[in-house]
């Protein structure tokens, strides 16, 4: 049975954020210690690293369940389907419904239940449930959409990958300015007309590995000690995902059966430019192999790190002609890849 | 292929509270209003509809996945697999992991990978994930590990439903006396030697169903407006849940090819006892029948609701012969059924 991707959109937030825009922020180390360098230093190496110059913030009267909503509308237009044929909603976030300057997560009800509200959906069979799998949820969630197609418990599946990360970060903390909102939404099918998911894999790393991303006060000790914030190991995500991303794409596309070079683009979670760049070479060196030019498009420049939302978001702007050094043609081989909380490892070789 | 259970187990927290502990709270109206009544009125007519006379409350020192750790370690016992060899687990909350007196729910990173790290498995090819579909959860995780087995995705899979409902409960509204801690799990694998999943069934309702429950500020004007607690509008629900469940677990007894008259006992959500009632009382008139003898073991006037947990519990202390009045011998049919926020209702017809 082949299963693929009938209809794709994202919601791209209207607010932007410039780098400068964080120029008086007060900065400060976890232990709370203030940092040698001024912004500006502070700033360009962060731009140095990440590849991150703007990022895109969430009006305030919209919520993740909003982002995930318009997203999906777009992906069931886009796929031509009846959305009273669904029969998952499966959204994929990690903190819930969020007001700015609040900071209690909000899943009652579900984010994938408001959607179906706001979709307008009738039809009970329509089951909608919420996932959480740090960044890789969004693919994680395909991979689920998947089990229950050939299980022949589903024939059409929504699958929303959401996140407004703005509202969850400390501000006195430099990786404040990596995180973004955003979402995706794509239509998973088995249709002979639509491309199809040759392969996928999935680990989870819940050793000294667990709480590489984790959840902690902020590093002002003046603030309120009751508030917690994404908070992260740098230096060990960057080591882990160098380590597990290129094995599990390696893994993923040798069950596929497709050659290393019938690989058109990688489409991997936008979570750090140095980091990605190292982890595709070290992909093709597993197989003796150069990094072909414009392989990996990358929307970080612009749009930060948008966890579940990368993915779908990036995938949507190709296809749909908004990057036009990436094309993509009918029966083009591509891997999706993504890593995150968990810490969790995904990748999918789809042929479009 | 037969998809059974082959380990289940619970933790029920250590700390009692009666009814009487609540006869100096302020139960205020969800307009901030007094009852006219006094406290020890509300409480009787509280336990009169509910059945509730204690629930379990969690130390202090444990969170959510901690109770779901526990649960695990004796369904993994139960069962006698090597947790190495688990594909899945799949941690089936609501909240996230509370600290007692704090607000915000933390999954970062999930709890299933929480209990992954507790467990100490080493295998990275068991995927750890979280899923929120209200009080449903457990059941409907159960099903999601039923698709990944049938489609040849996994062959062990650890499911758990756990929660800490006691922080997240408005001590002003008097509902805050429903709800409980706890946490059940189990082991489904495709096991000839064990009983299996002959039928499953689920359906959301996201019309003007989808916030019958809700986050939403305290009771009392004078609590602070940015903390969120369970809501609920109780007629409403039990209106809801009297339409849909009894016709849920028919399509699914149905579809089981069993008679009505082969159900050995009913596992149902233990929202409130004479809910319960009232749901099995139209499910056996479905059939045009009475309700059998001691067909519903309930487990709500000493445990509350604890959300996810109760169903693998109530299953839990059955089969383990800690409720004397209830037997099941191999062979016996029964039927689990939940429903909750979403809204979700979902059954599972079930060969022990």
């Amino acid at each position: 049975m082949e299963i693929g991707i009938t209809g794709i959109g994202s919601y791209i937030p209207p607010i932007i954020t410039k780098n400068e825009d964080f120029l008086n922020h007060t900065f400060l180390e976890n232990d709370g210690s203030s940092f040698p360098q001024d912004n500006t230093i502070i700033i360009e190496k962060f731009k140095s690293i990440t590849g991150i110059a703007e990022r895109r913030y969430a009006p305030p009267n919209l919520k993740t369940s909003d982002l995930g909503f318009l997203a999906a509308q777009k992906a069931i237009e886009d796929s031509g389907i009846d959305p009273e044929e669904l029969d998952y909603i499966i959204f994929a976030h990690n903190f819930g419904d969020l007001i700015p300057g609040k900071i209690q997560g909000d899943t009652l009800p579900s984010l994938a239940t408001r959607v179906k509200h706001l979709l307008r959906i009738k039809n009970p069979n329509c089951v909608a449930y919420d996932m959480i799998f740090g960044c890789p949820g969004w693919i994680e969630s395909a991979i689920q959409a998947i089990a229950f197609i050939k299980s022949g418990m589903a024939k059409k599946c929504l699958v929303i990958g959401g996140e407004t990360l703005s509202r969850v970060v400390d501000k006195h903390d430099r990786d404040s300015m990596i995180f973004s909102d955003g979402a995706g939404a794509a239509i998973f099918e088995a249709n002979p007309k639509s491309g199809a998911v040759l392969a996928h894999a999935s680990v989870t790393y819940a050793n000294e590995e667990a709480y590489y991303l984790y959840f902690d006060k902020s590093n002002d000790d003046d603030a309120c000690a009751d508030t917690r914030y994404i908070k992260m190991n740098g230096r060990k995500i960057y080591e882990f995902a160098c380590t597990h991303v290129p094995h599990a794409m390696k893994e993923c596309l040798d069950k596929s059966g497709v050659g290393i070079d019938a690989v058109k683009k990688i489409f991997i979670h936008q979570a750090n430019e140095k980091m990605d760049e190292a982890i595709v070479k070290r992909f093709y060196r597993l197989y003796q192999k150069e990094v072909p030019e414009n392989v990996m498009p990358m929307s970080i420049h612009k749009l930060g790190n948008s966890s579940v939302a990368t993915v779908p978001t990036l995938f949507d702007l190709v296809t749909k002609g908004e990057m036009p050094e990436h094309q993509l043609k009918k029966g083009d081989v591509v891997i999706f890849a993504s890593v995150g909380a968990g810490m969790n490892v995904n990748a999918m070789v789809y042929r479009y």
